[in-house]
């Protein structure tokens, strides 16, 4: 489990005054490459290994609206992994009374430089261990 | 059912040379504030009704992955109104040879301008009647 | 010249209920390919021709602000072409009253895949010929 | 002079593997959001005092690429403060080997709730001065 800050800017509001609803899936992203970083390792060496994690689904529930200036905790971890698919769930919290803001998931297909799915190697699995 | 054209541009790709997953949600509510206007309204009546459809739920599954200058389809329609909630499910096609490249949904609720979720007015509702 | 057309979008805009600054620069991008495909060719040619025009230089004077479901009109054109460089400007007006609401410009280098500068190859130029 | 630190993702990065001209501009509105923090104060208080700092004219000049992963530095500091405008300047280093990617700047009218330009109390100009 790792998790990562980021403070919300103007850019990344809306009209309504709140984070709009498909940034929070960068802050995802965030989270995620700092998963890989935690492990001494990073998204970098997945791709010299040759291979490629796409994202093949994403979804995220909302439950409360962050605004400009919070800090928001962004919780990623891995919580499975299978022969050619993992997937990774978040948690996005205000680091300033801890409610939860979000929930969301992503699963990624590992491909070959050419598209093609194929297992996870090794190197990369211990990139993902629970930790 | 509505359709939103959009063309990719070099903005919405990242480094692997596709549109980065977080970019289609933006491309649904290009889609889905068509879809307020096909019916000879907009999403700003919705809002001047003192009503407000926050996304509480937003998920895609990625098929094929877009590339810059890429003309996409987006097709959005309503596929349930119920009591405070609605939903809007999307298509994204490329258009020139119309393969699905993504499809997803967006769950919104019916709140007022203080936050408290309210069944949706007669008025919003003629405005998302299945076309 | 060319003209292209956008629709502001809620992402698009922050909690001031305005466009947020930077994203005039995409804008200025979507009216730029289009340049480029109203004289028959594209971008992607250009990079075919294994060259790229990386953004030197960019910059925006704001002058009123556009709004959610504005439809704007971003006016492109080539102001200069030189050995190895290239300048854009533009205009964003709001089409339902002709308001400008702002101008910038982007200057270009030409340069080969290994980033040296290098000429403008005359198949690029006719791409960027005014009209 | 303030220092904020950013880390690239792949949301910032376009097809040319490097980050994306706009996003700088989000950058340097990370760094200017920093530099009213690190007078123990906050723009939250700028619109508190009932004003609002539009950005009026924005550039930034590019001399080498971001990439993914990069540690960005981001230097902002106020170089001018006059009646009823002020201006930002940014630069922004790597990291790793403290090279200048870019330079820029952001002009800012200061304008009341209705948009009327009006001079910079003195409680925002305590915010603004030189450290």
């Amino acid at each position: 489990m790792v998790e990562a800050r980021v403070r919300v800017i103007y850019g990344d509001t809306d009209q309504m005054g709140v984070v709009y609803y498909a940034n929070y899936f960068r802050y995802f992203e965030l989270a995620r490459s700092d998963y890989f970083r935690a492990s001494g390792g990073s998204y970098r060496e997945v791709e010299k290994e040759g291979r490629m994690l796409p994202v093949v689904e994403a979804s995220c529930h909302y439950r409360a609206p962050a605004r400009y200036d919070d800090v928001l905790v962004v919780r990623a971890e891995v919580t499975e992994v299978r022969g050619a698919s993992l997937t990774f769930t978040y948690e996005v919290r205000r680091e300033s009374d801890g409610e939860v803001l979000c929930t969301g998931l992503t699963r990624h297909a590992c491909v070959r430089r050419d598209g093609r799915p194929t297992r996870i190697p090794d190197e990369i699995v211990k990139l993902l261990a629970p930790r």
